[in-house]
């Protein structure tokens, strides 16, 4: 395999991947609000993504910072319930993650399996 | 759309979205590993990357730790040369890494495309 070349600067860099939202809890939640248009309270989002109070309230509120989600507070009957919901820009942005992320992957795995030649196979056993 | 139910439960934590791989940087450095089987040298794994010297060797520290990555002391005439290559247990974990992801993102896709109706639209004119 030839060396990298000057063009090649860069190119696993991802710049396109946001940081943002390549974070293993935060695909979860918003994947839970991808999956739920109508939006997912607190307490199951809790469930549905295996977070304590405290881990899912910091990353709600990242997220909300750069207006990802929405928070509803409100009411089930008399007991307080926070709701949450994705945006418009939230669900542009998780969409356009996912097709960048589904980029790296393409391309990682079209790397991964070059045509086998007897050279590879004896440099390369395992 | 339904709430969520029991069943339900811990669907969006993503267990199998291995925590070592799952970083940025380190999934660029894994990727140029994979798509150049016989090693990179750290120069040029720098620039592949766009990373400095110590976030690079703060990432293959770990990396190298974790197993899945070889790195190589040598010398490119006279001058010291250090090649970082994928273990077989790196890419066996890293390509479990992109399918475990690949499921992620078809499942998130499919679930953000359910059949449109009325009721739905007046619900999220967004």
């Amino acid at each position: 395999m030839t060396p990298p070349t000057d063009d090649d600067a860069g190119r696993f860099a991802f710049e396109g991947l946001d940081r943002v939202l390549h974070e293993k809890a935060r695909l979860g939640i918003l994947a839970s609000l991808l999956a739920h248009r109508d939006g997912v309270t607190f307490t199951d989002l809790k469930d549905l993504c295996a977070l304590t109070d405290g881990n899912l309230s910091r990353h709600l509120t990242a997220l909300q910072k750069a207006s990802l989600i929405a928070i509803e507070k409100g009411t089930a009957g008399r007991r307080p319930q926070t709701r949450v919901k994705l945006t418009a820009t939230g669900k542009k942005r998780f969409l356009e993650y996912l097709a960048v992320l589904e980029g790296i992957i393409s391309g990682a795995l079209s790397n991964a399996t070059p045509p086998a030649t007897t050279a590879d196979a004896q440099l390369n056993p395992a």
